[in-house]
């Protein structure tokens, strides 16, 4: 097994291949609109929208974790965990605890002071994962989202 | 009254004491660690990390929202609303709508596949107020932060 390090253009393929797997297994296969041009445009431009980083086992990547800055009107910059994918075949190897890892460290190299994600409130385990690397796991917060019809459905009332 | 529009750098003195204000209200005045030059700098440089949408009433401001783009591994770019703060005194005069109005249009305009943003879950009002304009709010998914100092502490521990 590899260290993490960063994305190339060409780990796209197989990114997209790990956003689908998890896709599946969460039973929302139809929910992935992402498109293998979109990530390489997306991510690799001048302007790049995300960083990726990935794991290779046998010169293969079996996991991936995806981040982005946002901004806090408390702290400013910070960044955000998009994502964090280790392939079903290659769960318990602690490639999933070394791409948080790898994520923390470049967060703390950008400055940041503050490093986010999501998790579902059930998943008991990772969130005691995360408590016992010191995060705080804020249950009175909950996710909102518009998709594109609720987009245009909100704006047909207004 | 005037519609929202778009905040100038002119406008960001009073987009901090709204910033502020809100603070003091959650009882976290010392959380604020923005300042003025960073909203200066951060949101009206070459790369604006972030666009932001006021409300004049008789030429003073007293509402905001605070945007951003994200990136879905589902969907793409996707808009997030950071912050939607009214004045205390400027409560219920529908300022709130307006600029939450302005948002679902800018993320139109902008062509994104998902509009997200956080509310607090015992917040029933406000979690009626975005059913009831057609969003999700996803009770099941939790935000998950690293601060500062926690992040310096997970540091020491790998």
């Amino acid at each position: 097994m590899n260290q993490p390090r960063l994305a190339t253009k060409d780990d796209m393929p197989r990114v997209l291949e790990l956003i689908n797997e998890l896709a599946v297994f969460e039973k929302e296969p139809d929910a992935v609109e992402v498109t293998l041009e979109m990530l390489e445009s997306d991510g690799f431009g001048e302007h790049p929208k995300f960083t990726c980083f990935v794991v290779e086992v046998d010169n293969k990547v079996e996991g991936m974790a995806l981040v982005y800055m946002r901004y806090s009107t408390w702290k400013g910059e910070a960044l955000h965990l998009e994502d964090l994918i280790v392939s079903q075949s290659q769960r318990g190897k602690n490639i999933g605890t070394m791409l948080l890892d790898e994520v923390v460290k470049y967060g703390k190299s950008l400055g940041v002071k503050r490093i986010s994600w999501e998790v579902l409130d059930w998943n008991e385990p990772a969130i005691k994962f995360y408590e016992n690397k010191g995060a705080k796991v804020m249950r009175d917060w909950d996710v909102v989202q518009l998709n594109e019809k609720e987009i245009d459905n909100y704006l047909k009332e207004i």
